[in-house]
């Protein structure tokens, strides 16, 4: 009996705690376009509930701490090493985490990870109802139950080095899964890694492109080892903050990929992007030269190549620079070298046109 | 002659290396108010043409580097400790970086100090045509010389330990100079202190806040050693981005000073800022309690005390907070420790007036 | 069948990549003494088996990473929010983490918390065989089992705010316990708190004094969050770097409260760790004053206040300074605020005491 | 009257400040070897005396602040932009810097910088006496006025872009000069890069090895902008704490030069380095594996590659690495690729060679 008090007075303590508990949520400044909201999202992630280092809890709470508008939670379907002590349990993460997801205002979606051998490896489906019975030895099989429950499907990091050490490979296997339908999009970008080819499999196919973190550890300990302030984000551009408007880009394809510099995107949203977040104005001028200030008040950031040797600059975010260059026709020519839209292909724009009026 | 080639070698290599020369500049995110451009200022900088460390250049640098907008440098009239090096000239450092300045849009304001002991001690006069005539071994006549050249006349670290042990004191000699408006503003805020009685004379006398960094040493060495990332800055609200604007702002008293955490400035100011730089939603309700995000994308920061004990919070710059309160009357109500009018004025508010429609 | 065969190569790659799993240890650096290897243990840790966020192997790395030597993961008995997905399992936490830690190196001490409420509050038994049996809701059954068992038992957090919300308070209780010998030691410091009032009980009772994490979240989040390297360190003088001589070490009480800047010890122990830790050598003299240069070479802190008023130096790790006294007699001596063997009992010294030969 | 009072108390709280002035000083933590002293020196260094930014006082400072145990400021002979405010004086810097170096204990040796266009290029004269009479048109009387003071004297940058497009070129006047002894060093690195072909020369002509900062701006933006903890660094293995025995050390080629990662000296050199640097120890082993822990307590780092490919370890300052290896014949060999004794001559060793006894 005093034990049953004892409990009952630590949950409380406990649930109060939790209560205040989020910590301060660093927030990322992305633009909008196109009336869309920029939303900052992660749909690949672990959980002591197959091979990761933590409570579904500590997810939330990092998703809000670094500032993420959606995460899906994604645990093995087939490994689980930790099942000695944790019996296996597919619904558990999402069942855990979602009110404090609610309460901290993040979109939680429930996901799982189909976990293959190479063909054709990983898939995550994400939207599911229950990860259960997608959990099939029949990987088309799994596909299928996830696509009959309306999930959309990825193929994660093509390019890993364990299934796919000559890089990523397009098999049979993978136009088969194409030409049914069964996945939509495609990590380009996964934990520490992305995959040139896959960006431009993922132009050729038009496949949604997706940069996830794929993290096992306490995402602390990954920003710390990688010595970067950012996980791999999907930048989703969407029509509202609703599950349901995510689901509707995805399948419109409206993403980008943010993986530490990088921008992986169509064409026409990174110069969205470039146009929202970059104002020039011209500080300075003579018959020769004329100088740019080029200021970024975002969190991205832009590697700028000009046509005069020496001259490339690096625009970090929150932050000016002044570049001054020969007073020649198309002198003001700038290639933006981390805007992809294919794996050769940055995106290039004239300083003049990213002028304000 | 060989010497000559070689020099002039030199010296075009050292100009165009300087073209090139300013680094990455960090934009400070401060809201405008009101109609007005919020400018970063500093009004108090020392070289080596009296007791400071560097060269004029690199106080332009330093400036451009931090986000600052206009610098007065001051160097001292009466103090040139290197003068056995360096002939005394008190028009050389706004003549050495005017061009340098202009480069990088940073407004140059001529400015000097007149560094008597106390009475009445040290005072900047900003906005004059000539240093070297102001130099007076009669400090009444100093100011009135810098006052004929139109100057805006501040007194600089009035509670500064070395003249003020015992705190600061409104001498008579203070009066006088009062009276006959022979200054018009007062650092609330110095180096790496401020004056809480200095905040509530400028409240009393209607005195222009100032926020400066005295900066003699290398700025790195300062941020370093006080561990922190921003001088001391006035924030200016000025109607264009001119010295003649700046002018008109610090002489109608529509200053700050922000200082560490702190802002000091006539309340409308802070409220104004506030809300500007403040975004309340409410993200959960219950009968008996209210969860409110509370959201601050500048780089000004908040401390918030909320009615309910134990439950203070830190918002920084760029970031979001939770914090559940008691669903009853007045439970919203925040006082904002670090937004000063007086020493003991901080900004109160209710956070539902503070959500945006 | 097939499922199988992905699941042993799954596992096989898992088991490589954990073979270099072990990120890089940080070494701190704190100078043995008297012939003792100085030890750097955590015997408070927590982990999903209780209230943790992260599962066992997680808190191994965390303590390699950490430059430790020796750690007890410590869940609690009567508290298991995590039980609806977790079976209540006491032994597991050190089955899983003990085969990884021998490969790091770091002893590892089987230990269990005793969760009640206040009176007695909580408590650690360490070096325990079984931490099953001392399950008991009879909290004395409960310590003479663990005491059966050959444990060392420490109180925890006596401080601990919901359980002691007017401060430590040595109870009716709490000198049963102690008249029966069933604990010996008691937490100084815990988490991001230190008890003034315990470190004077721990000298006037002559228990051993700990100073332990309790962390439940990732470490890294803990770093972040507090802005600290290092999280509260007990350190044991030990004659061997085995558990059999930590476990003697703590009987004899020679152990030493790490926590932020302080070091909590008895005054022998204090005075031996600055004198390995200073050293202290004249660089200058004339007539009136005496400088000194004073150089730590440890990851030590030290808080110096001197006679002069004024003249107080904080002495980081790995660093040196210089101070000039006075010539006079006893100008030399000073008081060390950060090593404590009582509340109100600094260490004082003589800098000349601290030169070597 | 009046001002010559204030002068004198300005004067004397000036004084007082500078007492104490000196910041904490971070020591660097390098081994000494062979019964040498391992002393941090930097022999290039510029102030406003030429065309650097800062008064002399502040280079002690800063070489205090970073653990230096000498510096050297050689400002340009030829080169003095600031002239127009600064009368040239080339023995300007050491006198004013010579009492706060004295203070601190920081050698301060006598330089200057023979500033001569390609070929043959820029010198530094170290332990001169006079520097005014080495200034001369014709570089070889200059070299020789230096010689014939007792100078080291050392030919800076030779890979400097400006001078060397091509990469740095041994030409007919760097023969004939070496020839006449008129230089015994040779920078391998500079401010932010380092020349292999100049590591080699080092080697096949016998001439010091040094690496030097160059700095012309504030230190701490050198260490910001290059995002470094530390300048480029000469190590000399000296007998004593005295300027006489650094000379002996050059004129003895007993250096290393230190700069980032790298450690560039004679292989005999940087062996005793490793050996006193990194302890090794077995900490697991069965038949097909042994795992060795790899401890390194001085702040140099180490580029290890193993013979398993996908093994290499990078061990920064103060920190331990494992690694498991196969227990084969030679397994135990590691490239340490950061420590040349020529540009493609990385340190070979077994690790079983590096366990101590």
């Amino acid at each position: 009996m005093k034990l049953k008090r004892i409990t009952v007075v630590l949950i409380l303590s406990w649930l109060i705690f939790q209560a205040g508990a989020q910590p301060v949520r660093n927030e990322l400044l992305v633009p909008d376009i196109d009336g869309y909201h920029t939303l900052k999202c992660d749909f690949h992630i672990h959980t002591v509930f197959s091979d990761g280092d933590v409570w579904p809890l500590t997810r939330v709470s990092e998703a809000w701490r670094e500032g993420l508008d959606a995460i899906a939670i994604t645990d093995h379907l087939e490994y689980n090493p930790h099942k000695k002590y944790i019996p296996i349990s597919h619904e558990a993460p999402y069942e855990i985490a979602k009110e404090s997801a609610q309460q901290a205002g993040i979109i939680l979606i429930k996901g799982t990870e189909i976990t293959k051998s190479m063909p054709p490896g990983h898939f995550n489906a994400l939207f599911i109802d229950q990860a259960t019975p997608v959990h099939n030895d029949d990987y088309k099989q799994a596909l299928r139950e996830a696509k009959a429950q309306g999930a959309f499907i990825l193929w994660n990091h093509p390019g890993w080095k364990a299934q796919a050490p000559d890089g990523p490979k397009w098999m049979d296997e993978h136009q088969e899964l194409f030409d049914e339908k069964l996945f939509h999009g495609i990590e380009v970008a996964n934990y520490n890694e992305w995959y040139p080819e896959v960006l431009d499999w993922a132009g050729d196919k038009n496949l949604t492109i997706f940069s996830n973190s794929d993290i096992h550890e306490p995402m602390s300990d990954y920003l710390l080892q990688n010595k970067t302030d950012r996980r791999p984000i999907t930048l989703v551009f969407s029509r509202e903050r609703t599950s349901e408007s995510i689901h509707e880009a995805l399948l419109a394809g409206r993403t980008a990929g943010w993986f530490r510099e990088y921008l992986f995107a169509r064409e026409e949203i990174l110069n969205q992007l470039l146009e929202e977040s970059i104002d020039v104005s011209i500080t300075g001028r003579n018959e020769k030269n004329i100088t740019y200030k080029i200021r970024n008040l975002t969190d991205l950031v832009f590697n700028m190549h000009f046509p005069v040797a020496g001259s490339d600059k690096f625009l970090p975010g929150r932050s000016s620079i002044l570049i001054t260059l020969p007073a020649k026709e198309n002198h003001d020519q700038v290639t933006f070298g981390n805007l992809l839209s294919r794996s050769g292909k940055p995106v290039v724009a004239q300083l003049s046109s990213l002028m304000k009026p």
